[in-house]
């Protein structure tokens, strides 16, 4: 299959903050985008720029050469793609799946295992970058899969993300994510540990932020997500919620694959109380008030 | 006070690694220096350059306009400045005394009102960037203490670094290095967690640093000592013995403070284990070899 603006069908599933923005540069391109959204409102913005609606994934999926998808939970995806108006009831051979969910490696597997009954290609696709790099076309792409699909789409996902990287087979796209998400739980504890610290010492947070951030502690975090602790801005961003959820992820793959990992257990329940506490659609950055909350 | 080359004497009691590289700017700057350290070859190349020598912290410090510390453990730093061949035995009024080495906080009050009663100005003020930075003279320099004094001594500081920070009165230089070690626990353990993930997922460890060290998750430790655990280089870059002593004085601050750090806690433990299994002199990334030997 060739890609071709104009001439490629694509089904287009999930139009969230993220998802509205990576499809409307694929509109932008030219391509003929057909969309569905859980909540229909938010996919209005995109079919006033030209996209067709659809009742559900299976009518989205319909014809389409390459499907897109970028749900909330695991159970968003399994349900999206193998329930009863799922896309498999009616994707033609030969098409790609693609689902850019930050979401289990195993479902990747099942997904790839039950799709490639059917002759249609996935890969697993999750992203990084946030809302500002889905806007500007300049997210990070973690690719598994099938190889061939990942050359296939290439030029689509260009349009999307600037670094983008083929990882392995199904899942390893999402074990990537994992493998980011693991160092952002251990560079976040840092950040507002730190930052505590600093408060508690007396010192001036912005001006240890300044100096720290440059050297061997520097990290995004410190300096993206440190002024706005100062500042006791703890919107997000990116929402504990989705943390959570993929902080989870990765334990429960941890836990299969044998593995301990002592800091991202720590992390994950203290942001487990922030969320009990009220704060789940806080920025990960309120990590801070559950460490404050302690003392 | 002013400082020139050529007519302030200098004392300089250190000469390991870091404090030779720092000495040799002062040096080269033309400063007459006169040096101690209690391993009498590290003296040797300094020497050879210009410096003279002196055979005690006292003797180093007799008659010199500005003394700078850059010595191992607190204990070290008490004894260089308060012992009975400390450098206070022979001090001169209107001198300034700046302690270089990563020391406690509280040390540093000691040893500003130590001085105080001599008429002696003191700076904490330790440094991060290592081996490297040193002998570049691109360190950061994190300041507490005397506000005049840090004015005086600034065309100095900018021989040995371009990073450098006034943080308030004396202790507020420690408590910033602090500040940025907490951060470094942090990192470091997302950095190993993260690539032993990787490897039990099967995928390509310098693919996974590729990716996710540009993004959110960046840092330092990921794009410079993830590598080295890639290769399985575990020479340090930043001994685990040096990081165990701020890490342990960070927690000493931080109880005093009344301050509960659960990441730091976490961290600082598995550090000691490393040191256990004879891990001391490694670099800060064989914390990996710990969290390998718990699977």
């Amino acid at each position: 299959m060739e890609i071709k603006p104009g001439r490629t069908k694509v089904g287009w599933i999930g139009t969230g903050i993220m998802g509205s923005s990576m499809a409307r540069h694929l509109l932008k391109a030219g391509y003929s985008l057909r969309v569905h959204n859980r909540t229909p409102a938010k996919a209005e913005g995109l079919l006033a720029d030209g996209a067709e609606w659809a009742d559900t994934p299976k009518a989205c999926a319909a014809d389409a050469d390459v499907v897109f998808t970028i749900v909330g939970f695991p159970a968003d995806v399994e349900e999206v793609h193998l329930g009863n108006n799922g896309i498999i009831q009616s994707i033609r051979a030969g098409a790609i799946v693609v689902d850019m969910t930050t979401s289990a490696p195993l479902l990747a597997r099942k997904l790839a295992e039950a799709y490639a009954a059917k002759d249609v290609t996935t890969l697993d696709a999750p992203v990084s970058g946030g809302d500002v790099g889905a806007r500007e076309g300049r997210l990070a792409i973690m690719v598994g899969g099938d190889r061939e699909a990942f050359d296939t789409v290439m030029p689509m996902l260009e349009l999307m993300g600037e670094n983008i990287a083929y990882m392995g087979p199904a899942g390893a796209g999402q074990h990537t994510k994992m493998c980011n998400q693991i160092l952002i739980s251990g560079t976040m504890i840092g950040v507002c540990e730190s930052l505590l610290y600093a408060a508690k010492a007396g010192l001036d947070a912005q001006g240890v932020i300044d100096i720290i951030g440059q050297g061997a502690a520097g990290c995004w975090s410190i300096n993206n997500l440190g002024p706005r602790i100062v500042r006791r801005d703890f919107s997000p961003g990116f929402i504990v919620e989705h943390f959570i959820k993929d902080m989870g992820i990765a334990l429960t793959e941890a836990k299969a694959m044998g593995l301990t990992l002592p800091g991202l257990t720590l992390v994950e329940r203290l942001y487990r109380e922030l969320a009990d506490d009220g704060g789940s659609h806080d920025g990960t950055q309120a990590l801070m008030k559950v460490l404050e909350k302690m003392q």
